[in-house]
């Protein structure tokens, strides 16, 4: 797996459901590891019933008794935080987080860890941080659930992976595209027949041709288009009794 | 507000509490316009407590009998897919659908289209989109929670604009463009001009007007344009001495 080397370590979670919706959201991204210090309620049905299959991650997570623990082995840890802090430290974004990660090589322990729902990370745990991150939110409504917050580093961190694959993660379109000779042609088709059921006499000839040449430019034809829209002009010419 | 002119449409939502957690999940990035396409249950007090705390959101969300109204005033809609679709659509990842929006004028209507948990979006409602956009997950485990979709879609939103404000915008058309409810009124008559033409009974008729909306939908039609192109439309029905 790509990220065996992190773990998501979720710091005296209050609510059951947010560690299966936390489950669950790693899971879509890839990430497989879960630590839990000191849960409220674990194992616990509404945490199964959150994860909505992803219980490989919740029947592997580990319970341990403190945050330490948690972290014992790890080379680097990257804690989450909302609020301003009073010491000087530098907060990074999820996405530059994410990158220096994928950077880093997989033999390296690393930890994102994410404080309770009430508090967050306290000030002695967050002295085990190498790096702070602060997912930017609305001054005022600032409060992402917890699984919500796991879901966009796990997304940040996934999307970081891809493009150090330099894999497209996108799916672009295999189409085949007309070539210019077929829209051209089109081009022509569609003028002569504009100009046989007197439309272009209506609207400025010159500049209306040039306007369907340009809405039809925009999309970047495929030869299918090019052939239904002939299709189309060569019914319309038939049914208009013109020849062409 | 920065996204009072984005909304979010949540179609056919089957659970409350994602309801709410979507209104969370906007407010911490600032969106606060949501409709809901004939949602199962709302109000619903599952709602208030996942929304824990964006109430006005709540309050202030629209509740719609069908997709087409949720989104008749927009100008660009954005729908989200997990499945492979059959058409070639080209499929943008969360970040580029982001950069895209915060680059339109804030005249422009924008929908963000989220299917339902169950099955996402239909193709009929896909065709309605401008564009595609596609959250990289797990192959296998790809089942996103909808309000964790959304979370993800607000935050992009949110640093996409963020960056915005850190450089120059960029220069986009200021060409006026046409809402889909002008744009639904182009494809009906086109449909039926095409069906008195015989054209669709050569082609298959569902098929073929997909495929015409998909075209036009790419391109992001003007009004000017639609306007032209209602007028080919009215000069052929009569040259051809057919009544609408």
């Amino acid at each position: 797996m790509i990220f065996d080397h992190v773990r998501v370590v979720l710091v005296h979670p209050s609510h059951a459901g947010n560690i299966g919706a936390s489950a669950r959201a790693m899971k879509t991204m890839r990430l497989n590891r879960l630590y839990l210090v000191r849960p409220k309620s674990f194992p616990d049905s509404r945490a199964v019933m959150m994860a909505s299959g992803a219980n490989d991650v919740l029947s592997n997570a580990l319970v341990v008794d403190n945050f330490e623990q948690a972290i014992a082995d790890c080379h680097w840890v990257v804690g989450t935080t909302a609020r301003k802090r009073t010491l000087n430290w530098s907060v990074k974004t999820p996405k530059q987080a994410a990158a220096h990660i994928v950077a880093l090589p997989k033999k390296i322990q690393i930890a994102l860890v994410f404080g309770c729902e009430q508090w967050g990370l306290t000030n002695e745990q967050l002295i085990y941080c190498h790096q702070l991150i602060s997912i930017p939110t609305d001054e005022i409504f600032s409060s992402l659930n917890l699984a919500a917050a796991v879901q966009i580093m796990s997304y940040e961190l996934h999307v970081a992976y891809l493009f150090s694959q330099a894999r497209p993660p996108v799916s672009v379109s295999q189409a085949k595209l007309a070539t210019t000779h077929q829209v051209s042609s089109f081009y022509q088709r569609l003028e002569c027949l504009l100009k046989a059921i007197q439309f272009s006499n209506i609207y400025r000839s010159k500049q209306l041709i040039r306007r369907m040449k340009r809405l039809f430019n925009r999309v970047q034809l495929e030869a299918v288009e090019v052939n239904i829209l002939q299709g189309i002009i060569s019914t319309l010419y038939k049914r208009l009794g013109l020849k062409e």
